[in-house]
Formats: C-alpha cells, sequence, structure tokens
C-alpha cells in the first residue's frame, strides 16, 4: 500500500483496531512476560492464494513497537514472514495484524480467480461500494493486488446516476442535464440503466458511463450494440465467480461486482513458532 | 442492539463509515436534489434469512437528519421496512446503512445454521476475536441474534493462554499460576491445550477453561474424559458449517468458531422503490 | 451549504473552531452573565456583495445552544439576519460565526466579479486547490455561491498530471497512459502544459482535459485550434479580477483561478444591537 | 514556531489539512510512481516579501515521510530552500506544505508593510480574533514574524468588555467590577469604549486598558489626554494599511487590525524543479 | 457549569469518562435488562458538604439517554435529587456520574472550609495548575463554587516567571523585560520570588504580581512592606487547610493552595432506591 | 506500565493533558527561551513513599521532545531521577508529568500501607471502579506498583449484580440465571449481597464471587461460614487505612477499597535545579 495512503488512511484505522482489541492491557501477555523480552515467529500461510496486505500485517506491530522488523520471503513455501522484536508486541497485534491480512489476502485471491475467468476478453473488472463501513481503503487495495480495478472511491469522486436519482430527476435526460451542470467537470457521468430505451435516452444526453443494471445477457448484448462505442460500458448485478463467465461475450468495457469485497472468504494465515532470541 | 452501545460504541463507528463515503459531499444526490425534499422507500430482503442490526441501519440515517423515521414490519415477507424522511438523507446513506445490515445479517444467518446443527446436543456455540477490525461491535451482536454466544470480547477481557504464552511462560502450570497470581480474579482462566498432557497440566493447575485446540475426534473425546467436569471444556479450530456436526458427540461444553465472522456471506438486501411524498 | 455535508464534513469543523476560540470559558461573557438569559442580536452588512455561508454561521450558535434561532430577510437593506437565543451562546459565538461568514461571503463575492467579467463568452470560472488548510469545504461552497463552479476536490478525487508528474513518468504519451491504466475509470484524465508539443502529444495520448498553463495568450489560441474539441480545455495560471478579461476571447472550455480563494478580501459583517428580551 | 506548539497545536492541523486533500489515495502520483524513489525540488518566491511558515511546510512534508530533509537558504535570490526524499511525499504534501506558506508570508509581509509605517511612534500594532477558523496558531504567529504583537489569543485568556456586555452588565462600571469580581486576577481587564464618558467611567473604574473603538480622529486624541497614562490605549476599528498613517499623531499604546489576518493577500510561492536524485 | 463551556470543554470529556467505563456493553446491565425499561432513583449525600458539579453528573446520563431528567431539591436533607428515565441509561452512567460528582464536591467542600478560615482577611484563595490531567475543567469550577477563585488557568493564558525561567533568562529583572516584549500585552507579568533581593527587583522591573514562594512568615510580611503596593502578592507553597491560618496576618492579596484540587478527599454521594415506574 | 498499554491507551490521555495545558503556547517559556537549548533538572521526593508512574512522567516529555532522556536513580534519597534534554519541552512538560507522577505515587503509597495491614491475613485487597474519569489506566496501574490488585476495569469485563440490578430482575437467584445466560462464559459472576439470605440465595444459584456489602462484623463472619468455600468472597463498604484492620479477622478473600484512588493523598514531589547544560 503506498505509504502515504499508509500515514493518512491507513494508520488511524490499524490504531483504533488495536484499541478495540485491547482496551485498557493485554491481561494474558502481560501475567506471562512482565518485563519484555525478544521474539521471533513466522507467518504462515496455508492455503495458496494471493497475499495482500503484508505492509498493514506490519503496521499492526510497529504501531506498537517501531523496533520490530520483518523478513518477507518470496512466495515459494508456506512460510511469508518472519517477525522480529517486542515479545510483548508481537503477541499483543498478531490477531489485529492477522485479522486485516486473512481479508485482504480473502479479498485478492478471489479477485484473482475471477480475474482469471475473464481473461483474454478484454473486460475489465471493478469492484463496488460494498464495502466493509471503515474497511474501504483496505478491501479496494487488495481488490487491485487480485488484479482487479477499483470503481469511484466514495460519493464524492464519481457521479453515478441510478434509478431512485433518475425519478428523483424525472428521467435520464434530466438526471444527466442536472450532473453535468453541477458536477465538477472532472467527474465521468454514469448512468444506470435497465430498460433499451433508458440506454438510449443516457446515450443521448450525453453519459460517460452506461451501467447496465440486472440486465438479460440477450438485452446486454442489444444495448451495447445500441450504445455502439459512445459511452463506456459495465455490466452490474450480482456477478459472482460462479456466473461471471456468461458474461464474457457481451462486449462491454467493465463488469463489478460487490462479491470481491462483500462475500470474499479469508485465506487462512497464521502466526506460529514464536520463540524467545 | 443495547442504547447505551449504541451511544457510545457504535455511534462513532457510523459516522465514520458516513465520513468515508462521502469526504466532500454526495455529488449525484446534490446535483438532482438541490433542495431537500420528503421521500419513502422500502427495505427489502431478497434472501431467507435472520436480520440482524436494523438499528444500525436505521442509524446510518439518523445521523444525517434525525427526522427520518421508519416503520418496522414483522418479517413475513420481503418487505422488511419503511424508510420515510429526507431524500437527500436516505439517498446519501444508503449504502453504509446496508453494507452494515447486509454483513450483521449474514453473520446472524450462518450463526443460526451452525447452531441449528447443535440443538440438542447441549453444546453452546460460541465466536472468538478473527472479526472485521473496527466492525466487533456489531458482528458480536449479530452472533448473539442468530442463536450464538460471545466468547470473551478482546485481550483485555478475558485470558486466554495460548501456545505462545505457555511457551513463554515455561509450561501449562507456570503459565496458569502466572496468570492467576496477576489477572484480575473476576476473570476465569482458560488454557489452550494441544495434548493430552497439557490437559491433564492444566485441570490440575486449576484452569477455568481449557480449549482443546485442533485435536483429532477422538483425543478430544479422551480429553472430556478426563477432565471429568472439573472444568469448562471448548473445542476450537476451523469449525465451519460443513464440520460442525462431527463434534456434537465429543461432550464439550463449547464450539468457538472463527467462520462466523470471517467467513459468513452477507445476505443480500436493497433499498427500493424510493419516491417524492 | 448541503445538510448532509454539514453534518459529515463543516459541524466537526466548526466545533473545532469554537473549541479554538474558547479553551476553558467565555471568561468576559460569564463575568458578566452568571446566569443565561435570552437577547436577540441584528446581523448587518456594511458592504455590498455575495452573502455565502448564513447557514454555517448560524451553526457556530446552533453547536453551542440548539434553541438559538434565526431570522433571515431578503437582502435589501443592510440587516441579513436576527439571532434570537441564549445571551451567552450568541456572545461566544458570534466571532466565529462572523469569521467564517466574512470569508465565505468575501470568496463568493470576488468569484462573482470574476464571474461577471466571463459573461456571454462562455467560458466556465473554476476554482482551485489553492483553498485554506481546513476550510476546503467551506471555500469551495462559496465559490458555487458566487457562480463559479468547483474543480477536483482534491487529489484522490481528480487527476492532473503536472509537470513533475510528466518528468517523473518520462513524458506526456507515458504519463497518461500510465494514469489511464492507474486511475479509476470514472476520472478524467488532465494533462498541464506548457508548450504546443506538449499539447500535441496530450491530445493524441486521449487525455479527457488539457490545462494551458501559464502560457502567452497567443499560444494559447494557438494550443485551442490544435485541440480542435478533441479534448476539454483549460486556462491556467495567475488569474485576477484584474486580468482575466484578456482570457476572454481564447475559445477555453475552462478558466481557473486561485485568486478565488487565496486572495479574495473578506466582506465586512457584524453582529450589532445584542439586547435582552 | 516553537516546537512544543508545533507539537500540540500545529501537527493536529496539518495532518487534518493532508487528510482533507487525500481521502483515499493522491490517485495522480501513485499512478505515476508506482514505487517510492528519491527526489529533489525547490522553492521559490515569486515576490518580495517576508517568509513566514517555513518549518510548518517542512512540517507538511515530514508528516508524510520523516526522512524528507531541507536545506533552508539565506534569502538573498528567489530559491528559499531545497527538499530532498521521497518523491511521493513531495507530490503529495506539495499543495499543502504552500497553502500554509502562502498564507503565512502573506500575513507577515502586510503585517511588516503595517508596523513599517508605524515607525519611530512608539505604537505598537496587534492583531485581533478575525482570524481564519482552525488556522489562529498559525496566522498569530505569522503576525509576529511580521513583526506585529499578538493580542488575546482567544475568548478564555482575555477579558474584553464589548459593547454587548456593558449594556448586559448595564454600564461601563458594573461591567468592570463584575469582571475584577470574577475573572481570575491574572488577566487585565480591557473596555471597549465608543463615547468619552465610556473612556472617563472606564478609567475611574479601573480598566487596565482602554480599547477607543471606531471614534474620530479628534475624539481619540482627547480620550488619550482623558486618560492621561491611566491605563493602556488601544485604537481599532477597521484599520488597514491604507489608513493607518492618519492614526500615528494619536498617542495610543496600541493599534489593532483585523485586516493583517483577513485581508492580507498571499505570498506567491511555488515548489518547482523536482527531478529524481 | 457555564452551558457553552459544559458544549465545548466538558462533554467531550465525560463521554471519553463514559467510554472508559463502556468499552463494549455494560454486560451487567444488559442481562438483566434485555429491554429497556422506566425508572427512578434519588441521589443521596450521606456528608455534609458543599456540592459541585450536579450538572456534570446529570449530563453523564443525558449523553446516554437525552430523555433522562433530574429534579434537584434544595439542601436540606440527605436527598439531592431525582433521576427519572431509562434503567440502562441510569444503571450504565451511576458510576461515572458519581465520579465526577464526588470530587468536584469534594473540592468545593475543601475549598469552602479553607476559604472560611480566611474570612475577614481579605486576602482572596485562589487555586493552582496542581490539577489531575483531563480534569482541569471541572476542579477549577469546582473551586469556585466552594468560594475559591481561579488562577491562571493554563500556561497559554497567564505568565509566571519561576526559578528554572529566571535562571534562563539570566535574573529577574532581564526575565522580566523578556516577558514584558514577548506576550500579549493583555497578561499581567508574576514573578515567583524566593529572597528579599528577588522581590526588590521584580518591583523596580515593573512585574505586576510578585510571588512569595515558600518563604518564612517574617520574610513574606517583610516582603509586603518592601513592595509596599506597587504589585500585587501572592503566597504559596504548600498551603493546606491545616497551616493556612498562620498566613491571614501576612499582609498578601492572594493565597494559592494546590491542595485544593490535589490533596481534598471526595465527598461521599450514592444512587439509591432505583426502582421501575 | 506496559508498553503496549502505554501506546494504546496512555499515550493518547497524556497528550491531552499537555493540550491542556498548553492551549496556544507556553507563554514564559518562550519569552525567556526563544530559541532552544539543552538543559538538566532533577527530580525530587520530599516525602517518602512508593514510587508509580515514572515511565509516565518520563513520556509527558518524550511526547513533547523524543529526544529528551532520563537517568533513574536507586531510590535511596531524594533524588529520583535526571532529566535531560530540551529546556522548553523540560519546563513545558514539568506540570503534567509531575501531576501524574504524585497521584500515581499517592495512590501507590496509600495502597501499600493498607496492604501491609492485611500482612499474613491471607487477604487481597483489591481497588473499585471509583476512580478519577480519565485517570483509570493510570490509577489502577498504581494500585499494583502499590501491592494491591484490581478487580475489574469496567463495566464491559466484569459482571457484578448490585441490589439495583437483583431488585430489576426479582431477586438474586433471578439475576444470576439471567447473568449467566447472557455474559460471556469467561466472565465470573459476582453478587452483592447485603442479608445472609441474600448470600445463601448467590451461592444456592452458583455464583462464582459473593460480595458482603456493608454488612456488620458479626454478619460476615457469618456469611463466610455460610458460604464455607463454594464461592469466593469480597469485603466491601467504605474500607479505609483507618478501619481495615478490623476487617482482618474475617476470613473473606478479599476487600476492596475505593478509597485507594479516590481518596489517597498525593505523594510530593518536584523538579528542581534546571541548568543549562
Amino acid at each position: 500500500m503506498n505509504s502515504v495512503t499508509m500515514k493518512l488512511q491507513a494508520d488511524p484505522l490499524i490504531l483504533q483496531a488495536l484499541q478495540e482489541d485491547i482496551t485498557s492491557e493485554d491481561v494474558t501477555t502481560n501475567a506471562i512476560l512482565p518485563k519484555d523480552c525478544q521474539g521471533e515467529a513466522e507467518l504462515l500461510c496455508k492455503q495458496d492464494g494471493i497475499i495482500a496486505g503484508l505492509d498493514v500485517f506490519a503496521r499492526a506491530f510497529t504501531l506498537l513497537d517501531d523496533k520490530v522488523w520483518f523478513e518477507f520471503f518470496t512466495k515459494e513455501g508456506q512460510k511469508l514472514a518472519k517477525v522480529v522484536g517486542s515479545m510483548q508486541a508481537i503477541l499483543s497485534a498478531e490477531r489485529v495484524g492477522l485479522n486485516y491480512l486473512q481479508r485482504m489476502s480473502g479479498i485478492a485471491t478471489y479477485t484473482h480467480q475471477v480475474v482469471s475467468l475473464l481473461e483474454g476478453t478484454g473486460i475489465t473488472l471493478v469492484d463496488t461500494r460494498k464495502t466493509t463501513p471503515n474497511m474501504r481503503v483496505f478491501e479496494k487495495y487488495a481488490v487491485t493486488v487480485g488484479g482487479g480495478k477499483n470503481h469511484r472511491y466514495n460519493l464524492s469522486d464519481g457521479v453515478l446516476l441510478k434509478d431512485n436519482h433518475i425519478s428523483a430527476a424525472g428521467g435520464v435526460a434530466k438526471a444527466v442535464a442536472l450532473a453535468k451542470a453541477y458536477a465538477p467537470f472532472v467527474r465521468k457521468i454514469e448512468v444506470e440503466t435497465e430498460t433499451l430505451d433508458m440506454v438510449r435516452e443516457a446515450v443521448e444526453a450525453g453519459a460517460d458511463i452506461i451501467m447496465l443494471d440486472n440486465m438479460s445477457h440477450d438485452m446486454m448484448k442489444e444495448a451495447v450494440t445500441l450504445i455502439d462505442g459512445r459511452a463506456e460500458t459495465e455490466c452490474s448485478g450480482n456477478v459472482t465467480k460462479e456466473n461471471i463467465a456468461a458474461l464474457a461475450d457481451i462486449g462491454v468495457d467493465y463488469i463489478s461486482s460487490g462479491a470481491l469485497t462483500h462475500s470474499a472468504p479469508i485465506l487462512d494465515l497464521s502466526l506460529k513458532h514464536l520463540h524467545r532470541i
């Protein structure tokens, strides 16, 4: 993860997670280790997968003790890294570090599997805002590690006119016009469409991106033909590892999948063999 | 969720999640609705499941506008609730509200399924600390809605001597003695064991709870016989919906499962039919 | 200002500003008014101008006492509003409220003057990131009240390849390619150019927006001709009220001006005639 | 700026300003520089002026990467400093650093100009509380760099009885008495007066400082004569660079000017010539 | 306590104290009261004393549930107040509310006792900065309720030249000159003196207040004579209830006592007779 | 204090205390020392006692300047430590550092005195939740330094059924049953009893700990006999240094005393002999 993002966005959240896990003291560790000593442990991965978030994992430890250091190994075996430093810090940060790493690696692994199913199609897989609250910066990063791309980050940095906006505006054309008039001109305007009529109206209104939402396979093909390169196209709607292959021949530019961040199972990792040195 | 916990723990996190999703303004909504107006929408559940977190969902909206109100329906159909109030607030809080609700309901649903598999066995299903960072208060609550129970909340409120602690202390007996000497006396002392020797030592050292960690089925049965009611017993180690049935006859008091919080798929929910009123 | 933005972004900053001005207590007010009482005061504007931020002004008072209320008048005379409520809150919040209002109104007034100079040219005036630290949400809003538009909000929601980025990337074409490959596809790619060669290269690389930075009048005209509608165009570089008229005939789509936010003089406003009621 | 103030007051605000400018990541920089590298840039000043806030400028960079270092030059040419370190940090912190430095230097420059106009008069120029919200610690410091002095910092550390307080108290004498009885005895009591009667009453009540607010030139002279050294005197009311010379012969001890902080134009500075090293 | 101070300074601290006492949930209360209900309890005082902080006490409850209300009784009997509202809120806030109230009332009571010993002497009793960290706003307020006065609030709002400052400056005269030149002119300059020579030097340097620190009784008398009204005088140094009477005839204006805030025993108060209504 | 607790819980509170004491700048120090220089001072203890919190004391300085260093001496004389580093940091942090150290050492000293009175009795002295708001982590630690033990940390990590809970539940047995059903199984269940009937009911309900609250000496003895080792026993109720000896023969396991944290007088410490080096 970029070091500036780490300082500004990740650090406060990782610290907060450590404070969630230690509200007064780590009673067990402090009972066993009244005085601190140096130790060493190994980070093991028990499953095949894409590792994402090693730096976030490491940060959980260094936020407790900046003298803890890591040796990262090329991913040939199960052993991903060696952690060396204060045993108190290692024991107290272990769970928080792993909770981040397991989830991020789970997302990267799942994303990688889905991306593989699109290989050769020219379609780009993107994520959504269906992330875990206060985890977006980690989860969106994990998607990119897995080979996916990010859609807009949040409500402030992208314009997406959904059904509710369109009906509130009184139609696609009006909604696009309002968005063009209001939004900073550096934003592209995206419209969510459910029918071919909406697609047509969106193209004519000058939408930059047209989302085909929960359409049938045939309707999507027809929509892409209708759009004919006048806007970028995105297919959306309960896309998972299981059903994405069927979307490969539609001809859209992007497929977005909330499952990448909300339903990826974690990757099983653990910290083992802690011993004094 | 308890109203005190909501005020002290949940509110700051929900607010933070809203600020994660809106860093300057909700551009799309503000383009369409330059002046606010009143609207109404429906919360629909598209899957069978246990709903957890309706109050957290609602809080995402009322933190933006405390005049938004809700009507909650008995869960007979798909329609769970009606949201009424400022259309700006409804549009701007929708995703954050759903992100909480989907995940919490996913956990409650998965927990409920696992609990059902233990029905009649007298075994209590408990969660772990393998929660998503900064989501623990929501995820542990969701486990209880699904019929599970909570293990310790964090490192400060429970003593659990793991392999790393035991080796640092120089054995089970020493670790238990150190823990009893140090920890507030209101804490029970739990020991993680991997062999029958460790179990025996833990019982003799006066451990209150003995965790049987990643043992074989037969070894666990033997351990329970050995313990013979002198300590509470907990079975642990990659327990999921798929493999828990096999643990039903071991005779332990508790089975803990990290999967409840780290691998439950979300429950599919959405906010639909927003219209002006 | 939008009520959601007020809650999520403005409220914490206004509260912080009140805490900057009152670190223990308002000694003077508390000396004079040991017990609170009700009062009424008038908000007067001593200069012609565009008022921006009346809701921010009001929020400084209601954050101290939510029973303070306001009557806002149509802007015919000097008297803009009546403030009614706790005299303690009125006296203690006065300066913070005015500090926001004066600056925001100064920016709106200055922006309005500059926008007027572009009337009929079809050119849109936009702001920059040259805002006062921790004031951006207020200052960018004030620009829109004055009739200007917002450029990107910050480094996260817009891509602008500046000289330093271009030289780091090894040229315009490479920089644009890197940006297209990395940035979320909902972002337009803008390139800052200083020569016609850079302009040409940017157009060919598929830049969405081309900024003509500190170019001579003639070079800008030539650049616009060269671009020929293949990208949006933005003129930039020390643009002020004094020199903008000369840019009106260049034919660009946008002119950006840092002066709107960093050099607008305040509008003179004051709270007068406080009396008990 | 004092290093303790920097740690306690400035650091949190600078960090907040960086988070205002980077809410997820610096997309442009991260696109161009996927891996960090070392670079060097120059800080140039394009106008004559007094530089204030070089340490605040530097802090914006070191808060992102504490290995960034600076060489500051004696102010003979345009080149003020060299910045060396992580190119990512340099690119990402540039705008925030400059936004602080330009505004602080603008204030110092303007203050210096006004102070020069009072040279030889024995009058001390002081600032007011008309600062930008959440910028006071920077702006008041900049005033001192420009040769001005600080009036009270905020409502908690100085007693100033204004018209509204006086009328609420029922007259000058009563207001002063209440203030003396209530305020910590380490505070001087200042009274804002608008008429000679008020001046007389204030002196007799034992006010430590008497502010002559928006009085005519002659009335101020008369007031100074009347006070006759029995209290310190301060002249106040829309004082700017343009009108201050006329106040030089009044004989007051202090002249306060809100314009120092609310209307000083920025000083034009920029970071140039970034290149890898 | 002033309502503005309550909002800006006290509320965040009280909320923080509640979060210190409830890091996940109030397990006991939630076990007993799964659904909330209304209750009523009585606040009793078991000792004679001065009550300070009833509003702070009340705020602990209303921060959890703004519908909790209070009836305060005139202090004739033991029963100080009735608390009515959510039983969950009452049970969960009880300890935090009492912890504030007991300590503040203890300080007020002790202060009152000390003030009584100075009755008729014309000497004013003031506090110090020897307060409990993060409790100053409450403890200094409690001193005033007990009849004492506040010295400076903190290092930012008062100038006190102590031995360490004086030696660093190179003598009393130099220290006073530096302070006069640097400090905002609204501050009085106070000098801590330990010998008559220092007293003499301080008077001549124009100190506004002279502190006689840890001097003998006779030396203090001599010092007061020497000062002869040319500066205010403050006696300081381990002043307690036990030894203050001996200081009554020295003739100083102020006596300061750290014991008021750091050694006052608490006043015994409790919340009793909670029952459903 | 454990270094992890220091980072996660203590550091933010110490920083906050420094910001309480310095809201803009340390005016006096900055007047005297416009440029920083190196100095050295001594920490002296003027009373016999148990020192607790030297690391907290040190942290107040290093949070201002991480180059300040300390030499701690074995406690033979009055001189406890030498502080070396930035004179500005030393002067500005002195009071906050001492305020923590004096209070913590006062608690440790008082606790030690009380513990001594229980020597040989086999009774363990424990603290309560009657701590100063936002000081708990420091005060509970100080109790352990003095030889006492900690009771539960807060409402979240221990179950204690008090009179109000019991009456709300409808009796001891019901309350215990509800607590066992609700609370995480790692918590022991403690019941506060006032009569022998309640004691009997609590034992039979399976309470883990029985608190004998404000009972007569004889009743407590009878209660202990009645409990007969079936539960741990705690004696509670206005226990102080003066009255604890009388409780030594009751035969309880624990005696809890709120006085340890709410009524211990401070230990007199000071920082002296600061000089340049």
